[in-house]
C-alpha cells in the first residue's frame, strides 16, 4: 500500500538528457508535498551500489529547472547487471530506509529497473529520459525536444554559410537505431533529406536520393543522417559519394556531444515537471514498475516490459512532409 | 471537386506568429508538388481587397523556414468585415484566377474566412496561427511553442537577477482571455504562480496566494500574469499589492511585443510544415471550410464553426503541477 | 607589502551584472594559485557587516563561469554608508583574518570601497561590474556586452512583428544617466534612433526626430530610449507623441529586469577572467585602492577617485554611424 | 580625388563571416547618404568577372543586419588570380560605371584587392571580414566575436553532458594558423587548455599538459584545439592519447561549419556598421588601398601590405589567464 512508502530514492541513469533536472525537482517536491522523504542517489545505479546518497529537501532542487545535464550525475554501470551488484544496491536501500525508487533514464536504465524491481519486490517508477525518443508507450521523452532544437539551430548556422557553393552536406545526429531525431530535425531545419535506420535497412537511400536528382538547384543540399551502423553514418556516406558520385562536393558535420546539452526547452521542462509529479502520484495509487508516459497529452502508466519493447515505427506522414516541403 | 482547383491564394492575417513562414513554405511547395499554382497575398484580407498579389514559385519560399514574422506580412482589416469589402476581395480572386484560399491566422481571421467562404462558396482551409493557443479542435497552434520558449527565456533572465532581494515580480504575458501561455510558462520557468483569466473570473487569486503565504522563503517570487481585463494585468496587481500588502517589495515586467517574434522553435516549424502540407491534401480530398488541427499527434479537419467556438478549458492537472513543483 | 596578504575576501555589490560569476571564479583561483586564501562574502557589504562569510576553494567556483547573476548574491546596503556600519564590517574582516578585499560592482560600490579603504587602511581592488558601462578609466565593464546582446535580441524579436504596421516603437533600456547602452543597441539592432540623456539634456530629441521626418517609409520605426529622468523614459515620450504628433501609432516596450540576466557573453567571460586574475596580480604588485580597467586591450590600474568621476562622453562617431546606417 | 567616385561596387569574398550583411548595409547606406551610387557584386571576384552586378538602393539592405551569411554570397575565385581574370573584372567595372570597390573578406581577398588596385589604379577599401581574427592592423575582425560566442555555447553544452565521466574532450575549432579563436574560447568556456599553432610549433603541448597532470580531478577535461597542420587537429591528438596515454578516456568533437553561421553578435554588428561607414569616409578623404581597422576603439586606415603581413602574436597574458583560471 502507498502508505508504506516513507522515503523514495531518485536517480538518473544512462546518457543524460536536458530536462532531467526539472524531473528531479518535480519528483522531490511532489514527494515532500505528500509527506514522503527523498534521497538523491548520485551517478545512477553505481551510486546506489556505492551508497552515494544524500537527503534532498525542497531547496536542494531550487534554481535547477533551467540547467542542462543532471545534478545527480549519471553513469553507466555494468555491476548493476550482475546479481551481486543488485544485492549491494538493495542493501543500500535498506540501510538508507529507501522504500521505493524513481529511475530517470532510457531503455537500458528501465530494463535494469524492471529486473531489480522483480528481484526484490521494490516499487519503482520510471521516467523516460533520453534524447532519442525511442521508448514505447509515450509520445515523447524528456530531452527529445531540446535536442531537436539544438540540432535545428546548428543546421540553421550551417545553412547560413552553405548557400554559395554547390555542396552536399551530411550532418550526423544522434538517435541510435531510431531515426526520429534525424527525420524531425530535417523537417524543422528545412534540410533536403534524412537518411535513417528504419529506411536504410530496407533500401539504399543514398542511391535513391541521387538517382532522383534531388539536387536540382545549384545551392547546397543538407542531409541529416542518424549515427548508426545501419546508415553507415555521415563519414561513410561521404566516402561513398566521393567514390560513386564524384560530381558532388561533399562536406561532413558530426554534431556530437553538444546534442545532449543545453538549457531544456519549455516543452521538456513542462513534460519533466508533469512526469515528476505523476511519478509520486503513481506511488500514491499503488502503481509500481511502470514508466510514466504521455499519450494524447494525458499522463499514462506504461508497464516496463511494454515501454522497452522496440516497436516504434517511423511516421509515413512525416516522411511525406519532408519530401514535399523540401522540393 | 478538387480537380477544379488550379490556383490557390495564401495569406496570413491578424497578429503574427512564429512559424507562419514555415506554413507559407509548406503550403506553397505542397501545392506546386500537386500541380496547383500559388499566389501570395500580402497583408492579409487587406491585400486581397487591394489586389496585392504575387505568384509564388518553389524558391519564393526558400530560406524562410527559420525566420520570425511573415514574409506575406499581416494586417487587421475592418473593410473585410463589410459586405462591400468582401465583394471586392472576391473580385480580386476572380481576376487573379484564384480558386481557393489558405488562411493562416487566429480566431478573428478564421471567423472572417468562414463568412467569406459561405457567402461566395469558396473553398477555404484555415491554419491555426496564433501564439495564444486559444483555438478549439487542435492541441496546439502555430507560434505557441516559440512564444512559450521566448517567455521562459525572459523569465530565466529575470530570475538570474532576482535572487538576492525579497521581491515579488509580476511578469505580464500575452494570451487575451486564455491563460494557457501564462500557466505553461510559469511551470516551465519555475515561477511560483500564474494569475489567469479562467481562474481570476471566479476568485481573487492574488488574495488567495498571499493568504496561503506563498512566499515562505526570503527569495524572490515570480508570478506570471495574463494580460487581460479579467486579471487586471501586472500593473494593476502591483498597485493592489502596494495598497493592500505593503510588506512586499513589488516589481513589474511586461514582456510585450517581443513575445510574437523570434526564429520559430522546432515544434512550430514541424507543426507548420505538417499543417501546410495537410491544407493542400484537404483540398485534394474535397474538404473545405475547415481548419487543420492536430489531435493526438494526428492531422484533423475541424469545421470553422467548431474551431472558433470558445470552449477550451484550463487543465486541472497543469494547475496542480505548478502548485506542487513550486513549493 | 604583498606578502602580508594571506587571505582576501571577495564580494559583489550593487546591481548584478552577467560575468560577475566569471570574475569570482578568476579571483578565487588566481588567489589560490598564488598561495592566498579566499573567503566569499555574501550579499555585498551587508554580508561583510553581518559576517556572512564562507571559505572558498578551487572547486567552490567550478561550473559557474556560464551562469548569470552572482553566486555571492548582491545587495544595496545603507548601513555601510555609516561610520558604525563600516566599523562592524572591519571587525568582520579582523575576525575572519581577511587582509584585503576584491569588490566587484558599479560606481556606488567602488565609492564605498574607496571610503572604507581610506578609513581603515585596507588594500582593496575593485572590478567594474555593471551593465551600464558608466565607469571611467576602462573601455568596458563586466556585464555590458551581455546586456547589449540581450537588448539586441529583444529588439530583433520586436522587429519581426513590427513590419506590417505604420508604428513607432519606443523601447526603453537601462543605463541610468549613460546613453551608451541605448546608442550601441540601436546601432546593433538596426533601430532608427536613440534618445539618450547626454543629448536630451541639450535639446528636444523627439521634436528633432519628427521634424526631420525620420519615418520616411511606411514601415515601423524603432527608437531606443534610456530609462532616465532626462529622457523622460518611453512612457512619457509615447504620451507626448499621442498629444503632439497624433498621426503616429505609437507602442511602448520596457525591457526591464531581463536586461541584467542571462548567461554572460564570451567577451564578458574573458573580460571578467582577465580582470579577476589582474586583481590578484595587483595585490602582488602592492597596488591598492585601484579599479582594474581595460584600456586599448591592456590591463590598467585606475585609482578609485578617477574611476568614479563622471566624465564619459558620448561618441560623436557612434551617433553618426547610427544616423547614417539607419537611412 | 574623391569627387570622381560616382559609383562604388561592394563584394564579399572568401570564407563568409557573421556581420558581413551589416557591413554591406552600412557601406550601401553611407554611400547613398553621400550621393554615391552602389552596385552589389555577387559571389565575390567571380561575380565581378562574370558581371553578376545589381544596383543597390537604401532598402536593398533593409532587414539584413541580423542575418548570418552574406546576401551577396561569396566564393573563392582562382580566375581572379590570373592577369586575364583581373582584366575581365576591370572591364566589368568600366562597363558598369563602377569607380571604386569595397572588398569585405580575409587576407586572401585583401591580397587580391591589393594586386588589382595596383594593376588598374582603382581605389579600393577593404573591410576585415573573417572569423579567424588573423589580420594585422586591427584589434578585431568582423565575425570573430560571433564565432567566439558560437563556439563557447557549443562547449557549454558539451560540458553539461561531460561532468560524470572521467573523460578528456578534444574540441576542434577553426582558426587556420591562428590560435586566437581557440585560446579565447577556451577562456570563455572555462576549458582546461588550448592547443594552438603558435605554441605547438615550438613544443609538444599535449605531452606537456599530461605531464603537468592537468587532470587532477575525476571530472572531464575539455581542451580546445585549432584545426591546423601544426596542432594535428583533434582526431590526431586523440589518436596519440589512445596510443601514448591509454589511461584517458578520450572523446572528439569537431565543431565544423556551424562556426561560420548564426546571427551576428552585437559587437560584430556595431563593428561592421562602423567599418562600413568608415569605408565611404575613407573614399571621401581620398584614401585608397587601405583596410579599415579598429585600434584602441578608433577607426584606422591600414595599408593592404601591412594588413596582410603575418605578425600577430599570441598574448602571453591570455595564456596566463587560461592557465590560472582553469586550476
Amino acid at each position: 500500500m502507498a502508505s508504506n512508502i516513507k522515503c523514495i530514492g531518485v536517480l538518473t541513469s544512462g546518457g543524460d538528457a536536458p530536462g532531467m533536472n526539472a524531473a528531479i525537482r518535480a519528483v522531490t517536491r511532489a514527494a515532500i508535498f505528500n509527506g514522503i522523504r527523498v534521497k538523491g542517489i548520485y551517478k545512477g545505479y553505481r551510486g546506489l551500489i556505492a551508497g552515494d546518497v544524500v537527503e534532498f529537501k525542497t531547496d536542494s532542487v531550487s534554481n535547477i529547472i533551467q540547467r542542462g545535464g543532471t545534478i545527480l550525475k549519471t553513469a553507466r554501470c555494468d555491476e548493476f547487471k550482475t546479481i551481486e551488484g543488485r544485492k549491494v544496491a538493495y542493501e543500500t536501500m535498506t540501510r538508507e530506509g529507501i522504500n521505493a525508487l524513481v529511475v530517470i533514464g532510457g531503455d537500458g536504465s528501465l530494463t535494469g529497473a524492471n529486473i531489480f524491481a522483480n528481484e526484490y519486490n521494490i516499487p519503482i517508477v520510471g521516467l523516460p529520459g533520453t534524447i532519442d525518443n525511442d521508448l514505447n508507450g509515450t509520445d515523447v521523452t524528456i530531452g527529445y525536444d531540446t535536442a531537436l532544437n539544438t540540432i535545428m539551430e546548428a543546421v540553421d548556422k550551417i545553412r547560413d554559410t552553405a548557400t554559395s557553393h554547390e555542396r552536399l552536406f551530411f550532418i550526423e545526429v544522434m538517435g541510435r537505431n531510431c531515426g526520429y531525431l534525424a527525420l524531425n530535425s530535417a523537417i524543422a531545419a528545412g534540410a533536403e533529406a534524412a537518411i535513417i535506420p528504419e529506411i536504410s535497412i530496407e533500401k539504399d537511400q543514398l542511391a535513391e536520393l541521387i538517382e532522383q536528382g534531388f539536387r536540382k538547384s545549384k545551392n547546397s543540399s543538407m542531409v541529416l543522417v542518424t549515427e548508426s551502423e545501419v546508415t553507415g553514418g555521415a563519414l561513410k556516406l561521404a566516402e561513398r559519394v566521393k567514390n560513386e558520385y564524384p560530381q558532388y562536393d561533399v562536406r561532413v558535420s558530426i554534431l556530437g556531444h553538444l546534442q545532449r546539452g543545453g538549457s531544456p526547452s519549455a516543452q521538456d521542462r513542462i513534460l519533466a515537471s508533469r512526469m515528476g509529479v505523476a511519478a509520486i502520484q503513481a506511488f500514491l495509487e499503488d502503481q509500481r514498475n511502470v514508466m510514466i508516459g504521455i499519450r494524447e497529452n494525458e499522463i499514462d502508466y506504461v508497464p516496463f516490459q511494454r515501454a522497452i519493447k522496440k516497436e516504434r515505427e517511423i511516421s509515413e506522414e512525416l516522411l511525406e512532409v519532408l519530401r514535399i516541403s523540401s522540393i
